[in-house]
């Protein structure tokens, strides 16, 4: 197994820079004072498809030769990562499949379709046969949301920006689901001398497992607010995280949908449940964050309305 | 009566620069294709206190003279200019009192006892004797929301950025409630040679009718979602937009809601229902805005999530 490395992340914002934003960083003198640290936010939510998943899909469509990328990609998600490939897709000017749940929602939909991309609706169950279907077929490349050299190199980027717009930062908290957007903050943050800790829901803790026993255990099955951390950690981003003995902390739905609420009301950004686990955290942990500079990776703002209205304006 | 100048907001400009944000502009994809037009977003929802009116206290309060200053500051208000003159005046460190209807929600409250004023509730009836009152009891100087040179200057300041972010803007839409935004916008623009409209309700479009009449008409009195608008237009600000012909353009309260869940789901901004005016103003009269480029004030952020969350993902 070859671990992406800091050159791939240069060489990923070389590839990418004029395909996606680079998104502005905010601070807020109420989350200084609550945590008791200088706290800056990097507005993924802000990011193209409405993600930092744009990153990491770009490198990889951007890093496919001409031949693998005439016959197209295809992934699986029903999530930010699909609309983030078939964007990609589009950009190179190529052909996207991307396989859906039957219960994906109906915007998502829209949205990978408004991308042009194809979408093949499947069965939990059936998954990985249709995705070897397509492949066969078509020829075309498997894009993993996160398992992937290139897409870790891609979310790498976020970080990457972070540092050249926060000088000195001490840590950087983000997400971690399968672990892309939290390797690619690990490999900048081993070069540029930064702490980098993960937060997910203390319901599907297996990534908070994995690192502290050096092993990776499966996800849990658990459903969470968190939509986008209930898959497991990969095996290729679980190895980057261990070598560089990163730590997990966790966080229940309730201070997840909390965290959102405050950043809705006090920075006025609208983020998803899962960028509500890294704002939860420093909130809940602030003692480890005292007086650091502390960033704050705000990873998506996709998200139903109706989610942000059942909140308490704080 | 003197109407404030240009060179009023190049000298508020330099007086508030410490003080306020400059806050970024953003573009839409989504937006430029529903408008036809090339469409920037300035965020003064990411201003201090969640509005531009922190930019007018903060140059009224600024201006004064010490021995003025020294007796502090006092205006009426439930809504964001309460909050920005609370927090102008905790930067000059002198004493404010805000006169607060009974009624005002809880958080409006909280956050002007936040920033160390005084409150004093009354009623709609008794507003004027008791601002009389304090004044005569403290010599505090009134500093009106808006019909006041030092604040329609300050105002002012956030055209006067954005025509520097964005060069050759054709237009600046910006909503309109006692109009010193707009004046402000109006004076910038006159300089710039930038065109410049207002939105307003419709249900409150005494600012439309005063400006198509040339005639001063009073307020509706009518109530609506944009709860910052519903004050008639002030004197000075009609002498100031009426002298530049401007005009105004009103937009129904279903349509300022839905271009607020609009620019939560597309742009993952947080805005109130006021600043949904103007945005609903450029999707209502697209063809008026087709192919130029076009500059809306997102006016200010401060709403209850549960309006948000009302609202249907666009």
């Amino acid at each position: 197994m070859i671990l992406p490395t800091y050159d791939d992340v240069i060489d990923a914002a070389n590839r990418i820079s004029r395909h996606v934003h680079h998104t502005p960083v905010f601070t807020s003198a109420y989350f200084d004072r609550r945590v008791g640290a200088s706290v800056h936010f990097k507005a993924e939510n802000l990011q193209k498809v409405g993600a930092f998943k744009a990153r990491g899909a770009m490198n990889a469509v951007l890093s496919l030769t001409d031949e693998d990328a005439s016959r197209g990609v295809v992934t699986h998600s029903s999530g930010n990562h699909g609309q983030a490939l078939a964007n990609a897709a589009r950009v190179r000017g190529i052909a996207a499949t991307i396989v859906m749940p039957h219960h994906a929602p109906a915007v998502k939909v829209a949205a990978v379709r408004g991308y042009g991309a194809t979408i093949v609706f499947c069965d939990q169950a059936e998954r990985e046969a249709i995705l070897t279907e397509v492949q066969a077929e078509s020829g075309a490349t498997l894009v993993h949301p996160f398992d992937d050299a290139a897409v870790i190199a891609g979310q790498g980027t976020a970080s990457l920006e972070f540092v050249a717009q926060v000088p000195d930062l001490d840590v950087i908290v983000a997400p971690i689901g399968g672990g892309g957007l939290l390797s690619g903050a690990s490999i900048v943050g081993d070069y540029a001398g930064v702490d980098v800790v993960g937060a997910e829901p203390d319901v599907v803790d297996d990534s908070y497992r994995s690192l502290r026993d050096g092993v990776r255990h499966p996800a849990t099955g658990a459903s969470s607010i968190g939509d986008g951390l209930l898959t497991g950690i990969g095996e290729l981003t679980f190895a980057v995280l261990h070598a560089a003995s990163r730590t997990v902390v966790t966080v229940s739905d309730e201070e997840m949908l909390d965290a959102m609420g405050t950043v809705a009301s006090r920075m006025k950004l609208v983020i998803e449940p899962s960028s509500g686990a890294a704002v939860a955290a420093i909130l809940k942990y602030s003692d480890a964050f005292h007086a650091k500079r502390v960033g704050v990776i705000l990873s998506g703002g996709n998200v139903q309305l109706s989610v942000l209205g059942g909140l308490p304006a704080t």
